[in-house]
């Protein structure tokens, strides 16, 4: 059978910029713009790793589906006659157009509509018109990619054998976030930001809270600004709001241990791991309920069975891809998507108590708000920072200490970019 | 005298891509998706075959022009005072200024508007200001493109030593066209639409009818949804439209013999032909006539000197980027020009006979109907084959039997490049 | 310390083409298409050569600054604290944000907007929060641009070590500017026109009048149209315009023999001057006073301590990027700036007596009637050249004589093209 080109081989030049890094500082300037950069992380990164991209809730019927561009590959998640989610590439095999052109819908069986070939949930080819007599429709199945549920996130891999260091994620993340019940959820809001900046920016940016004083109003009324910054380094201007921080985590911690909730911070995040991940339920400030501008909750009904509204935030990182905080009235998500070297899609939702009512138990724009604008505001700064590292004026800089979780990112993409160039 | 820097040489790449060519299946992903490719592709056939770019009708008068993109290329074809159609490069001598910069339209002279260069219609240079004695008109004529003629259908071709086997085109084609008289006809309507896929999936498409039924209602009207299928091979929910068209086939038959008009198919694709052809007078179904949704006439002055209405459709279609239909009411024809690896021009031309009144003896919406909206339907499909063969999951597929003209184009145009790859 | 990949080295098509330039002939299409030949040229002429970018009289008062795009870098040009006017990259240290995103302005600090790393008007960093004991600021300053004025008019060289040949410039240019007194101006209007061409089309199109006769019929009303011709090739039709040419000069050079204004042709255009420019002062044709409909003053207001009106203009051009006209009553500047392989930036700065008064002492729009249609003229003329240049048909054509100037033009640049190509 006729095979594909592969992606472009590696070229010296993404050979000698990954030999080339210092720890401790940000990347060269190729890694946030060029194409052969681009190209070897759609490898690399993209095409090996586990990769958050939607919600079991979104897909909750037999038949449900959502179709999600990962670089320039659409993998459909749907949900087949048997209750399993799984994961199809969304290219038709008789002549490769896209099998579904929506973002989201349900269907019965899946038809191209170019030529009618048509193909079952699972993927097989069901009919396909005008053949000879030897055509061998077991041949011509829809090709599979990989699928791995934790708690109701789904996550998708595109390699032939993914890395099976997920059951780590699977087994240390689940009991954080299970109490929030996401199976009992349904998606109240999702909102694409598509940013100007290469995928890894803003990742970056998300893996430091050094640059929120000032950034975010909204987020820290919240969101305490000491994030990242070890206790002993926190700046006069920070004592008080650190005061509180500790305060809080002792209540935060009391409430947890009667209810047997886990707390610890877990961080799964060495270079090694394919899978690297990071979890932790951290108090929040002001009321301490819920991502809103005091605090309080943004939705009256609480999540799964949860009895009490003061529980913080349990709040995940994966690599590549991902950021995730559950709180007691809500789970809101972020996925990263690439779209182009200097562009990337930011994808963010909302999950709300499957019950919980639109305009009796929770407002769209207030449930949004913080991290809507926060969302906006982190958009501006990633740009900013492409604008710069285009500029031949730009040569690498070095992290602060309360960016740490950032080379930790950048190590963990320097590995990968590693094993992808091994002989 | 300098030369300008030639395409850039084909790459391993495009040379491996071709080798690995395997018969009966669409091509790999970078045939449609890569830059490449399309340099290879503008110099190994848009530089080498003959190409269809407009109609004599267009040029009626001396002076008369049309500029035509065949790529990065201008081409001017216009009627010299002799009453010759003429092929020049649309590039001043000088500093290589646009001459032309309109569409169409009469000149005496062609004058440069950067440094008033001026020319004649044959291409000399007749005035170039302010120069040495020593400067020498004579080698600074506008460069000529060669130009043939299909009964009134204008031809150009780029090479220095075009393909001869342009013969047999016209000897062929013409006697199907001549009694059409497209010398005698006026441009009733003309449209531009820009579809996002590489011409090839543009001409693939166009060379099948397996996508028909359900993609084109207007269209199947008139035109029999058993194209393409063999006899023996028509599926028993087209055995009524088969019936059919066996029917209007041998009504036709006795209508040309009794007129000596020539109907028999010939076709002329053999990958080793460079300039490949196919022609053939078919039945219409409904009234037979002319592409409306019922098949009666759209045009109530016929063409020439027919004096029937009921001809069927006269059809030609040539490599690498043409298809005619003689109606005997009106002639419908379709330009591909390529715009870019993944965008491609189709330009649709309505001829009807010269004396024919707009709104008297025509209607400009009716007469281009089924063919615009058909246009459009297939600018969808061939927008969804391009997004899905540039995914990353896309494997070659298998042509369907009724799928052989696509299979007949897909080896003309590797056989072209190996041509142009051959040491 | 890490330090950034270089600009992609020279590519042997880069230095094929250099090696068959032929002289007295336009460029080959490359020089104007490639991206090869453009990343090429910023290395070359665009990193290693003085550019002009500004003026002082946007920079008064310490702290005031603009921000000037040359290709993908952006330069800070402000005035420090002890007045001195100096360049800045735009680009933190830390994590490579543009430190300003405004156009111009005024600062006490230079703080960027990501982390609030603060930099004095001298690029020192202040202040950087959060750092570990031994983080030492003196390393991580704003890095420099050498900056150099000419009587107000405001030079860059991104280069290390930039062509001391700078100083011809300076001492030659100085005294014809000098009475014009730019010191003591205010930027009446500026004006940014985006062109769609290569910058060494827009350079090319500057440095000849061959066109001008039709194409500018506001220009032409001042501007002597046998500008470039040679006294003994001026033709027939132009012999009343050179006998008004000659009355004029004569006129003119007494005018500044009285005043000691120096009026003599200086060109200092040899290839192998990196800074390589040439002034003279001219007459002007009407009214002889300044760049209007009829060529009398524009402004009041006469600049410095001029005390006659009819000084014709002293005219300058400086290689790569800029040419200037210092009228009695307004300078006006032109900078030229590329934004990639086909666009350029032509910002074209009008400046007038700081104490003239707009509305009282002139009119905006008449001051800038004749440069501003000028320029759109032009810019249309180099979009064709650019449309032709991009044509497969095009070949390098002959430079006429009055061309003379483009082609010291090309042969400047290819001198650039072949110091940084040589080994």
């Amino acid at each position: 059978m006729t095979t594909t080109a592969g992606p472009a081989a590696p070229t010296d030049e993404v050979r000698d910029l990954v030999a080339r890094r210092v720890p401790g500082h940000t990347l060269e300037a190729p890694f946030y713009t060029s194409e052969a950069v681009y190209e070897a992380d759609l490898s690399a990164v993209w095409s090996r790793t586990w990769l958050f991209v939607a919600h079991e809730a979104e897909v909750r019927e037999p038949g449900d589906f959502v179709t999600v561009d990962v670089g320039p590959s659409s993998v459909i998640v749907l949900r087949d006659d048997d209750g399993v989610v799984r994961g199809l590439r969304n290219v038709c095999r008789h002549r490769g157009a896209r099998v579904l052109t929506e973002r989201e819908g349900s269907v019965g069986n899946l038809v191209c509509g170019y030529h009618r070939w048509t193909y079952a949930v699972d993927g097989s080819l069901l009919h396909a018109g005008d053949q000879a007599p030897d055509f061998d429709k077991g041949c011509w199945s829809l090709r599979q990619v990989h699928v791995r549920l934790v708690a109701g996130l789904v996550f998708v891999c595109l390699a032939a054998d993914p890395p099976d260091d997920v059951d780590d994620l699977v087994a240390t993340v689940s009991p954080y976030l299970l109490p929030h019940a996401l199976h009992r959820t349904k998606v109240a809001a999702q909102v694409d930001l598509v940013e100007e900046a290469n995928w890894k920016l803003v990742m970056e940016n998300n893996r430091e809270c050094y640059h929120c004083e000032g950034s975010h109003p909204e987020l820290t009324c919240t969101f305490f600004p000491t994030w990242g910054i070890a206790p002993d380094r926190v700046p006069p201007r920070l004592r008080v709001a650190h005061e509180r921080y500790l305060a809080a985590e002792a209540a935060l911690e009391r409430t947890c241990d009667e209810r047997g909730l886990p707390y610890a911070e877990v961080e799964a995040l060495e270079a090694e791991r394919r899978t690297a991940f990071r979890v932790q339920r951290e108090a929040l400030d002001g009321a301490g309920e819920s991502y809103t501008t005091d605090g309080s909750l943004a939705v009256r009904r609480l999540l799964g069975d949860l009895d009490v509204p003061r529980l913080g935030r349990a709040s995940v990182h994966t690599q590549p891809n991902g950021w995730y905080h559950a709180l007691s009235d809500h789970v809101v998500t972020f996925s990263v998507l690439p779209l182009g070297p200097t562009r990337t899609l930011v994808r963010t939702t909302w999950l709300v108590h499957e019950d919980a009512v639109e305009g009796e138990d929770y407002d769209v724009d207030a449930l949004t708000l913080v991290w809507r604008v926060t969302n906006e505001q982190d958009s501006a700064l990633v740009a900013r920072a492409q604008a710069g590292v285009t500029d031949p004026g730009y040569v690498p800089g070095p992290y602060a200490p309360s960016e740490r979780q950032v080379e930790t990112f950048t190590a963990w993409y320097v590995a990968r970019m590693q094993e992808h160039l091994a002989p």
